[in-house]
C-alpha cells in the first residue's frame, strides 16, 4: 500500500521514537480555528494512547463550536503554562512560524521538538520539520502521517481529523483540496468520523445573534473598484448590539467575495480602541492578499489573508482601496502580457 | 476491486444492451437541482460516447448555476419534445416516480425503459429499475456504475457526477454521506473533477441581489413554538425589489433551522396571485416534515420537504404553527416513553 506522505514517514518515526516516555505540550495558533484544534486534539489523543503525559496550550480559547471535539483533554492558556512553568517537549501544530502562538509561549516554549504544518511560509523553526505545503490541512498531514505508521485511530480522533480537513478545505472546496483529501475523508469515515454529527456542530449551532450579525453585515455590503471589490463593515459597538463576539464573524467576508465579478471580498471591524481587523479574500492568488495584509503588519495566504492595525477607519478604507486598486491593475497588466 | 454497486452491475450491462444504437432521452425532474441535471449531463455524455444520439429533457429549464456543466449538450424542454414528437427510449434520472417530470413528459414518455434514482419512496415505475436508496446521491450511483462497468469518464463528466455528490450530501455532511461518497468522490477528482471549479460555479457567482434578498430574508427571522421553530418570510414583490427570482431562494431555509435549539426552519413566500410556498427543514427526521407539508398538499422527505397552496398567508402561518406545535409534542411525548 503507497504512503500518503512518503516524504514524512522516517522523520515522523524519529519523532515518536525521541519523544518517547516524555511529557509533551501540543501548541496551537492564536484564534485557533477547526484545522488547529482538530490537529492538538488528533496528535494529544494518539500521544497520550502510546503513553504519553500530554497536554493542549492556546493563546485564546477553544471556540465555542469545537468544543464536541476536546472531551477527556486539557486545554491550558498562555498563562496556566507559565504560571505552572511546565516544561515539557512542544510541539507546534498547524503555526507557520514560531510566534503565531504568541510571543510568551515563543519564549517559553524556546526550542520546539517539532512543527507539524501545512504553511508555504513555514521555513521550519523546529527541531524536527513535518511540513508538507502541498497538503490542504494540517490534520491531512496527521491523518496521513498516522496511517502510513499504522498507528490506531479511534472514533474521536478520526472525527477532529476530519473537522479539520472540512474546515481547511472550506467543506472541500478550496483549490488545495485533492484526491488525497478524500481519500483520507474516506479512511477517517471508516473509523468513526461522522459528516454528518461534524457538519451540525460547525454549522447548525448558531446563535440567533450571529445570524443577526450576518444580517447587518449583508446590509453593510458596498461593491467598489468597478464592481471588483466588495467591503463589509461591522461596526464598533456591533457585538455588544447582538450578543455576539469577534468569533462570529468566522466566514462571513466569503459572503462578500461570492458575488459574481467580485475578485476580493473585504471584512472591517471597528474594534475597541481604535484598532481596525480586516480580513482580505481573493477569488484569484495571484491579488496576493497576503501582501496587500502585510502593508498593514498583517500577513496570511495568497487567497487569505487578515490584519490588525491601530487606524482611523476612514483612513484605512481608503489606503486599502488604494492599494487594492494598484494590485488589480498590476494583475490585469501582467494578464494582459500572457 | 470491489464492486461499488455490486447488486446494479447486471441490470446497468442489461439496460446498455438493449438499448444499444437506439436513441435516447433522458428525462430529469422539474426544478432541477445539482444532481439531476450531474446526472442528466453524467449519462447522456457517457452514453453518446458509445454512440447513441441523446438528448436531455426537463420541465423547466436548467438553473443558470449548472449551465457550467451543460455544454455540447442539448437540453429541452417539454414543450419542444412534444412539438417534435420525439419518440426516443426514455431514462429518467433523480425522479421518485414518473410524474416528477410533469404529467405531460410522463403520458409522452408512458414506458420508460428506465430509471436510475436514489429515492426511498421510489416503487420502480421503469422497465430497468436502477435503485439504491442507500445512495446520496443518484450521481453516487452513475458514478459508481460507470467505474464497475470499466467505461471512460472524461473531466466533464467527472464534474457533473462530482457537482450531483457535492450538492445531494450538502458539501458532503448530510447524513446519507458515505465512505463510499469519498472514495468515489477522489475517483472522480483523479478524472478531472476540480472540487474549486465546482465549489466556484455553485457557490461563488450569486449576485448582489441575491444577497439583499438574504439579507431580507434573516431580518425577517423569528423564532416561535418556545424558540423550536424559526420562521422567514419573503413577501410578495421582493423578487421583483431585489431583482432575483424563486430560483435564489435555494439553500436559504437552512439559516432558519441552523439556529442552536432550533428543530424546524421554514421559508414562507407569498407567490402572485394568493399562492404561499414554503419550505420545512427539520434537523431530525421524527418531524416528518413530509408529513406536514402534506397538510397542504405538498411532500418530500422526513426532514425536507415543500408546498404550494393558494391561501392567506396569515391562516397558513396559524394552521402550520399548529401542525408543528402538535407534532413537537408528539416526538417529545415518544422520545420520553423511550
Amino acid at each position: 500500500m503507497a504512503k500518503y506522505f512518503p516524504v514524512l514517514a522516517e522523520a515522523f518515526g524519529r519523532l515518536r521514537t525521541e519523544l518517547a516516555g516524555r511529557p509533551i505540550a501540543i501548541i496551537g495558533h492564536a484564534r485557533p480555528d477547526g484545522d488547529c484544534i482538530g490537529s492538538q486534539v488528533a496528535l494529544a489523543r494518539v500521544l497520550a494512547a502510546a503513553g504519553h503525559d500530554v497536554i493542549c496550550v492556546n493563546a485564546d480559547p477553544v471556540p465555542r463550536r469545537l468544543t464536541f471535539l476536546t472531551q477527556g483533554l486539557t486545554f491550558y492558556r498562555t498563562d496556566d503554562v507559565l504560571a505552572r512553568d511546565e516544561r515539557r517537549a512542544a510541539i507546534y501544530v498547524d503555526c507557520a512560524d514560531h510566534a503565531r502562538a504568541g510571543e510568551r509561549l515563543k519564549a517559553h516554549y524556546a526550542v520546539p521538538a517539532a512543527c507539524v504544518d501545512h504553511h508555504l511560509s513555514n521555513g521550519g523553526f523546529a527541531t524536527l520539520n513535518l511540513i508538507d505545503a502541498g497538503a490542504a490541512a494540517t490534520c491531512e498531514i496527521l491523518a496521513g502521517m498516522f496511517l502510513d505508521a499504522g498507528l490506531p485511530i479511534d472514533a474521536l480522533t478520526a472525527q477532529a481529523l476530519y473537522t479539520g480537513i472540512v474546515t481547511d478545505t472550506g467543506q472541500f472546496r478550496f483549490p488545495a483540496t485533492s484526491h488525497r483529501c478524500f481519500l483520507l475523508a474516506g479512511e477517517l469515515v471508516e473509523r468513526g468520523a461522522s459528516p454528518a454529527v461534524v457538519g451540525y456542530e460547525l454549522y447548525e449551532r448558531e446563535t440567533a445573534g450571529k445570524l443577526q450579525l450576518l444580517q447587518l453585515f449583508l446590509a453593510s455590503l458596498r461593491v467598489e473598484c468597478e464592481g471588483r471589490v466588495c467591503i463589509g463593515r461591522l461596526p464598533a459597538g456591533i457585538f455588544a448590539e447582538t450578543g455576539t463576539s469577534g468569533e462570529d464573524t468566522e466566514g462571513m467576508v466569503d459572503y462578500a467575495r461570492s458575488i459574481e465579478g467580485v475578485d476580493i471580498g473585504v471584512l472591517i471591524e471597528e474594534r475597541p480602541e481604535g484598532v481596525v481587523k480586516a480580513s482580505l479574500r481573493a477569488k484569484d492568488a495571484a491579488y496576493r492578499m497576503d501582501r496587500i495584509a502585510a502593508a498593514f503588519q498583517g500577513g496570511g495566504h495568497a487567497c487569505a489573508a487578515g490584519l490588525s492595525i491601530k487606524m482611523d477607519t476612514k483612513e484605512f478604507h481608503t489606503r486599502l482601496l488604494d492599494l487594492l486598486r494598484e494590485q488589480i491593475r498590476v494583475v490585469a497588466t501582467a494578464t494582459k502580457e500572457t
